[in-house]
């Protein structure tokens, strides 16, 4: 509020500074004529403290490894982030700030990595930035154990959060809190920014659990700050957080939305839309603010400009340290560069196991299970683990120890039953760096994950996902654990490229194809049951759709498979042969890698001229017309599964050879 | 343990019975090879003291209104259910426990509603069950609220649950517990199976909250129970839980996994898998169980089946009780039962808005608000909200209250940012029966509701989705909030009926279709962005595609269309028949209901002849190949979306008719 009481010089600047972020706010939504100005002006006390008081950051090189981390997980009010990045000098200019929420603009609606520079991670969906802050944190403890030496601290980082309550009450952030508070990530910490309203009105309505009192029961250690406007009460909690060490910390900031607007303020009407030409004027008014719209008072601008020399030191000291490091401990130096760099070890994917065909066969999450051991030695990056199926999964890295509070330095993560939790972790790992994660569950529950695969994807963000028991093959389960729609929808999803291996060759081509991939999440849908081994030519996986058996004679009809359907098809290829009708298998283990193929290679595979064509997968049809078009069939699923011995649901559902000859029989005749 | 003690009676005869469920346990998993003995070995004192000495219900008519509602959360360890199934009298045989996890079987891996008698939702997938259990107690109270008169309490039952670890570990259950707690739902009363056991080993590998606090924080009433097979304090702490009226009980039950099995018991290995032919032998002996397998003793089954006469009685009082009611409340009993038997008021259907063509437009959301509050007041049991965006998704119903825990009779539901949770939540007031629940949220927050929402569809449950910002045209807010694959991977799952209407009367009309649908959820994708009214022949909705406007002259091409993309569609025909292309114009809001559709029927629509066929939605093209095979084309969105104003993020990803235009063209040339 304007203010009628003395105050000293430091006071009076730091006062007009968080109200220079309050001002952008206010200047940006109304210029876009949408976005929401309520959390940023609620919160600019707590962005403020935090970088330009708390945080290790050079806004010159926002991508030094050792910077302390900052995730706005309510990322609707992304311009309080920008107005921060702005003016403590990241490259972000006022032209920028103007363009608020317009097309090719770097201020996006809400914050996104890799397109404003400052932004760790892209927020937005609730819940995730806290989530994808454990893995973080969880990164950093890891990499501290495991390349820190003696005097040589070159891993030591915080990572801090604005969280809203939206992000408290969505559960993803119940499971990722829960495991930081078991881990004791105490360099996790969290502002909630307590303002007691959402979009539909105070959050009474629907919320009035006791916050703290259940991050208390998830082990973490937590605070209250009465007055989200008490820059000194929020310094000090936040340092008080800092000594706590030995467990994450939640700070609940009492804070009122809008804060300043005369009669928005404090209501859910000031959460998502411009407070309005008047209401505009009258809390800039209110808030002493009497400087022209998108401009920042010089006094203001460079006592935000401090953090130049500020994190150029900063960043100086640690290289220094760096430097002595590497002389030190070259061997650990040089590895943690490579990591830091994500290049594999060029002799990694040398010693991938070959499976000789005609020699029975075995699931292909098993086959995974040795292609990922033949990897671990080489790859002390790929750390991961699964949702409580390691067993199933086959995840367990052979001879490592697990990740613990009291071992950081182990492989294995033990993510508990949390899938949603697991992948958000999982993007805070890959986000951070310097650790390759892989995640696991069966592939089922990918539904429970799929907003944080969504952002792994939207990221860009090298996530491996090992998604087993694949199909109704799995069984006795029944319905419930049986995907049908799984494949299909993950393939719907940009950016992600999902592998379906037909045997243990194509199990390790996948796993090579998954390690070089560095733009976009990888999933592998692995079998329960096993497969036989085929005679796989190499890189074959690596181009989506390869022809696996060549027709005898003139091609007639193309049989396309994935996965454990594959041997379905070279059954059925005997079959139709027998009786004359050249019959052509391609195996098929990833649309999107065939679909980057050229045209010439895909020709080849597919001529466009053979139009008799026949899909099968224990999977949902919808999409195999991309291939099979008006004139082929698919021998498909589109019900749901039932519960009974694997090979009895198959047959029953029709994935015997005897379907599919007879679909390649109708399309034919 | 087999005895050494002085038992009375009494306590012989439940040692018995809770070691009979033990027995079919182990030897149901022996038989199939496969499934989860420890969690019912364990859980069997809760399961008998529940069905025997707490729960009123009638095993000769599993669907008596006011049965207390029993939820098996832990739905791995459905041989528990299963055995008490059969012990009390359900029509459920010895030789369906011996067929368990087979095909045909009524005894599926894990429970599944409509399949076997007595079970009440199909759970497995952890956290939907404690979550649908929220949903019944809800829409118990609800009804109570709204049915009971003074002296006819006739409604009024309890909702149980047995939950295990993981079902407190998934995020789910978090937001539906906070959401119990804070509307103070006392009628629902968890068991807390706290094995310490999950599959990857002990749960401190990963869980080490402090559960019971967490659920305090919810504003839950809390007990323990330190020794699992102690009915005597089990049944009490479910008496007091009862006393405890004004909030959900949890009780934390200690038990012991796979009780009773010498050498494997306590540890994950009794959790999924069978115990093997020696330790079953010893874990009977070491029980006392000297019975064959696959039996029950007469004592036993005798002590058990005192539920029939119990359950008859206590169904015939309340229908005394009943038919009182409907002689003194009429009016009231003749919708009460209207509800439950699913019906819809006939009249209800009359009032639907119509929107004249021509008539500048709306958006379809807010069509679909119109739609519904003309709805409302003849459909009572029409309940639900958002997820925290009721302004934005226009669900209020005007004049309605909101539920609250003072006011259970309102008709909004504030779901507060929990999007899984209220899937979660309205699968159970679904099966609860009574109340016709309809949910919201942006189309992106879709994945984070999707497991419920499969549930819905496996299911068969109506439950309605009102999914807003249905594309990348809903502008600034930028990719995170824009979907993209949401559509397609929705049409994927099956028993899933997607319509995207493409204006207003098509959302009245998508409305109709919804309301009437009985067998599984109805998904409205609806538009942020205003839509011109188009002219809409009466049922076309209902046929899924139809021919909104006839080519001039011959068809050379046909352009297919949803939702906002339509009137693109309508306005490149229009460019192309000047140019002298017959165009024709489908408009597509349902794929599934024109699959439904006779084959005559559609091919009126899209004469298989007619090749040419260029598909327009701004989402995944993946799919549409359906309807335009390889010679087609497809106006579609095969990356994410930006942020920027809608019309131009629209415009500059293709979505004008220059684009269509050039398709159409490209096809046919």
């Amino acid at each position: 509020m304007a203010d009628t009481t003395t105050k000293t010089a430091g006071q009076a600047i730091d006062e007009r500074a968080v109200n220079a972020i309050r001002a952008l706010a206010i200047d940006a939504t109304q210029q876009a004529g949408s976005g929401h100005p309520g959390m940023p002006m609620g919160a600019a006390p707590m962005g403020y403290v935090l970088y330009t008081r708390v945080m290790k950051h050079n806004p010159r090189n926002p991508s030094w490894w050792n910077r302390d981390r900052y995730v706005q997980s309510a990322g609707h009010g992304s311009m309080l982030q920008y107005s921060l990045l702005h003016l403590t000098g990241y490259d972000l200019s006022m032209e920028e700030l103007k363009n608020y929420r317009q097309w090719g603009s770097k201020t996006p609606g809400h914050p996104e990595v890799n397109h404003t520079p400052g932004v760790e991670t892209t927020t937005g969906p609730l819940g995730q930035g806290i989530s994808t802050a454990v893995g973080m944190a969880l990164a950093e403890a890891h990499l501290a154990a495991r390349y820190n030496r003696p005097d040589f601290e070159v891993i030591g980082h915080h990572t801090y959060v604005i969280a809203s309550d939206g992000d408290i009450m969505e559960g993803v952030s119940s499971e990722a809190s829960s495991f930081a508070g078991h881990h004791r990530l105490g360099k996790l910490i969290v502002l909630y920014d307590d303002n007691h309203i959402s979009i539909d009105g105070p959050t009474s309505i629907t919320f009035s659990e006791d916050v703290l009192a259940r991050y208390q029961a998830y082990g973490w250690h937590t605070q209250r700050v009465d007055d989200g406007n008490n820059l000194k009460a929020l310094e000090q909690a936040i340092q008080a957080a800092r000594q706590e060490d030995g467990r994450p910390s939640l700070i609940a900031v009492r804070t009122t939305i809008g804060f300043g607007a005369p009669h928005l303020g404090g209501t859910s009407k000031v959460h998502g839309s411009p407070l309005g030409e008047k209401e505009a004027r009258a809390a800039k008014e209110n808030l002493g603010i009497d400087w022209p719209a998108f401009s920042v008072p010089e006094d203001v601008l460079t006592h935000y400009r401090r953090a130049l020399p500020l994190g150029a030191e900063a960043e100086a000291a640690w290289q220094q340290l760096y430097r002595s490091y590497r002389k030190a401990h070259p061997e650990a130096a040089a590895e943690l560069e490579r990591v830091m760099a994500k290049k594999l070890k060029a002799e990694s994917l040398a010693h991938l196991p070959v499976f000789s065909a005609g020699e029975g066969g075995i699931a292909t999450r098993k086959a995974s299970q040795q292609v990922l051991n033949s990897l671990a030695a080489d790859l002390p990056e790929l750390l991961g683990g699964s949702a409580d199926l390691a067993a199933s999964n086959y995840t367990d890295l052979e001879g490592a120890s697990a990740i613990s509070r009291d071992n950081y330095g182990g492989r294995i993560v033990h993510f508990g039953i949390r899938e949603h939790g697991m992948a958000a972790i999982a993007n805070g790992m890959a986000l951070h760096g310097g650790v390759r994660p892989f995640v696991a569950t069966f592939m089922i529950f990918a539904d429970y994950l799929r907003p944080a695969l969504r952002l792994a994807a939207l990221m860009k963000q090298p996530v491996i996902y090992l998604l087993t028991h694949d199909s109704i093959g799995l069984g006795g389960d029944g319905p419930t654990h049986q995907p049908v729609a799984h494949l299909m929808s993950l393939r719907a999803i940009p950016n992600v490229t999902v592998i379906r291996p037909a045997d243990g060759n194509e199990t390790a081509q996948a796993w090579a194809v998954a390690l070089r991939h560095r733009n976009g999440p990888v999933v592998l849908a692995l079998s329960r049951q096993a497969l036989p081994h085929l005679d796989v030519p190499a890189d074959s996986v690596a181009r989506g759709g390869y022809l696996l058996a060549k027709e005898a004679g003139d091609p007639q009809v193309i049989l396309l498979g994935t996965g454990s359907e594959v041997q379905l098809c070279l059954a059925a290829k005997e079959v139709l042969e027998q009786e004359g009708i050249g019959a052509r298998v391609v195996s098929m283990p990833s649309f999107e890698l065939f679909e980057e193929q050229e045209e010439e290679y895909r020709e080849t595979v597919l001529p466009r001229s053979i139009r008799s064509r026949v899909a099968v997968e224990a999977g949902a049809s919808l999409g195999w017309q991309k291939y099979t078009g008006l004139d082929g069939a698919t021998v498909t699923l589109d019900h749901f599964g039932a519960s009974g011995a694997g090979d009895v649901v198959m047959d029953k559902f029709g994935f015997n050879v005897e379907t599919v000859v007879a679909a390649a029989k109708r399309i034919i005749g």
